[in-house]
């Protein structure tokens, strides 16, 4: 391989490299692609549908896994262009095949060759090609904002979700030794409570399972009630969260300067 | 036609646009037109009614239809009297029409003649005389309000919009890979598996489609909750808007200057 | 009557006053009697309640009336004393019986009397006397606030009501025009339908109305993912309010005082 | 006992009590006892597992009551050597045994004993273990945070609690006349009644009490209306007191004083 040749391979990368990653045409494709095989899992799950087209839909699927393996294929090869990536050219193709993207797009394919493997239906694991729609230019500032809010609450938000896990354990057995008795079957196990602690928690009530003795219409009343609290919890931490995010922008923006009036200096406090 | 008529014509002009925009007694009269006539509406949905009353509704109705057309022709006959729109006379006529108050009027009565060219029945379109009640003077100025914050948050509610999107389509798709054998008939397709995931992510649970699997209904449980922060996102969205927005007009209204009382100095203190 | 005999009673009047307006005894009885009745109230509901104690309730009743009646006399008697109001004696007793206590005081005594005017059972108005448990001291500053939130938010509460009211209205004529063949007994009216609307946008979702057409779930499923966007909203109201109010009382508090470094001269900025 | 000895047990004392203190395996030993301990619970509850491994899971119970009756006796012995509390010996470790943590962990083997006095079955009191979990390290600083926030609130969210019952009594009556004869075994009291009040306020809507009369339906709608007001007032006041928290802070550690570098006069801008 002469250096001529390299240098149209570099060249010819670096093509590539920005086709899949800025020309707007190819990227509105892959989305189109991505919205068209939604639509195509999902009419391929009813039962007539699939039975009138589905040969249709499954060359469909087998063109759409081509184009995202070649896609991807593609992106594996030109990521050793990344300037986010440091290290050699195999160190940052390593990278991306673990960066969050890699792993979706690797996802999007996956599914269609595991199966001549391991003898499993991962059809739905197609749908993880949703994910990259989060990519899409115009919601990335409010996905950063929105997820910068998400990580500084993780603290409080965790504690609300263990708080939430303890009160469904301790309503459930509340109830599974309350209603138990009354109501065997749906209340057969400290598990099968669980499913009742769920839906009234959350205030969801599907109606399959609820209390009918006075003390466990009693405990359900106040764990609907309670369930209503911790909407207010989690709400007001995000809340504060994103008023804490507005103030601190702010203040960035516009860092007070004193004047001291004595002498005229102007000068930024600490 | 001499310029004295064509002097009338302006001066009739006039005061026909003051009272139709202006005069109280005409404002609240087609409003209560409006509300009368969103009874009607709802009581000729009755069939007892509408066998015993149905006549009289049908005049009323002819009646309500008159009015509103005569109403919107003079707003169109006086729209080039609005200061706020700029060209000429019919420039200013096309512009009130595709106005959304226009469209709005024009909604008003379209149903009642679009039957004569396309047989279907628009009637329920009448029911959009009832978005004119924004235009309620006392109403106008929150409405502002909460149409300046809905604007601001555009962004990341459309997110949160397009992240429960994506959540419904993807725990559907599970749901009918996991339910599907349980319940062939209930979710017979990802299609009628949304409507579980719908019912359970808003917390609507009406109770006719409910998991009886132990997985679907961890994955039913972990949704539900999901939905809990469904809910403190947008809240949190919205209640840190209209806080950024009263601290906006308190900065404008009163940024403080101190005046030294002593020697005239004046200075800010940050 | 000698003046001895109008101050002994003056002297009366203003220890009556003190006893059923300051007495922590007395106070404390009143909400006993008003607990103890609200339980009768409920007791008395069950049938088999009725039958077996029906006679000593009637009695506890005939007993709470007397004492709520007693205790009105006084206070309309005793309101010439109340420093709030201004005016002769009369006066000041027709503003206490049609202040919101006065009213309230008064309901609570009406429905027993009533039934011997007007022949109907006015028995649960009775509990009326719940809303004086707000008088209590402790609660007396809370209710202030949130009072005050509620006063000052109230234009765009109204607003969200009022929009709520549209879009019950709205989905509620949608849904009787594509629903109303597949289920002509749910929702055999808009009125019937409305039913379905608020069980939806509220995420009640009984389940004893809900739409099985494709076209009919795809409108339950916009009004319910609304729905949550209609908690949003109030809830952005409120908490922006309270946050507004907490920042006006802390401004009130630490009003910043500016001290001129040239001179020592101490004032307020305006 | 010779000072020698004296002085041993102090020091095996001091060791004891940094250990389980500090010690991060047993704390995490005792954690992972906790968890296993509530899956046995659960696992315990289903009659199929209770048949085959009954035997092994009492064996696993007497184990675990055995840990933590030694963890707790371990504890009070040694709780004189905490530096929060004061006073003799006797008193640091009665002031242990009333703390909190010192209830907890003494409910969390109480059940095992008291069968053996009081013939009832507390199992489920083993639950309480649970709330042990909250002494974890990483959570302490968001449940002090938390904690502090609803101490603050307290005053504003009982009166909610408040407003919530007296909401509930009221129209638990008003629906027990109104659809009291339409469904005589659906609302036979107003106690039956209650159970329809807050399936509606908390939004749950389990399905199995309804109403059907049309002002029943009327009822049930402002209730469930008002229950989504109910939401948003308890998010306002959480949010608002987390800000107002994050102020405080803030206020506390950046209180900015100019300095001015020219003349060297230090003064506060406002």
């Amino acid at each position: 391989m002469t250096r001529q040749t390299e240098s149209n391979r570099s060249h010819l990368k670096k093509r590539v490299f920005h086709f899949i990653n800025q020309s707007r045409l190819f990227i509105n494709f892959i989305y189109a692609l991505i919205i068209v095989d939604m639509i195509a899992l999902v009419l391929g799950s009813y039962k007539e549908i699939a039975q009138d087209y589905g040969y249709w839909l499954r060359i469909f699927e087998l063109f759409t896994v081509f184009i995202f393996t070649v896609e991807y294929l593609l992106r594996v090869w030109t990521a050793d262009l990344y300037h986010r990536y440091r290290g050699s050219a195999l160190k940052k193709r390593i990278r991306f095949v673990f960066s969050t993207y890699g792993l979706i797009d690797l996802a999007a394919i996956l599914p269609f060759y595991l199966p001549f493997i391991v003898p499993f239906n991962f059809l739905m694991l197609r749908l993880f090609r949703l994910l990259r729609i989060f990519k899409l230019g115009r919601y990335s500032r409010s996905l950063q904002t929105i997820s910068k809010i998400l990580r500084e609450t993780r603290a409080e938000l965790a504690l609300t979700v263990f708080a939430v896990f303890i009160l469904l354990v301790l309503s459930a057995t509340l109830m599974y030794y309350i209603e138990g008795k009354a109501q065997p079957e749906k209340f057969a196990s400290i598990g099968h409570s669980l499913w009742w602690s769920i839906a009234t928690l959350t205030t969801v009530g599907y109606g399959d399972v609820y209390p009918i003795t006075p003390m466990g219409k009693v405990l359900s009343a106040l764990i609907a009630l309670i369930g209503i609290g911790f909407v207010a919890l989690p709400t007001g931490i995000i809340s504060s969260a994103f008023i804490r995010n507005i103030q601190q922008q702010k203040e960035k923006k516009q860092k007070p300067t004193c004047t001291c009036p004595n002498c005229g200096t102007e000068f930024k406090p600490d």
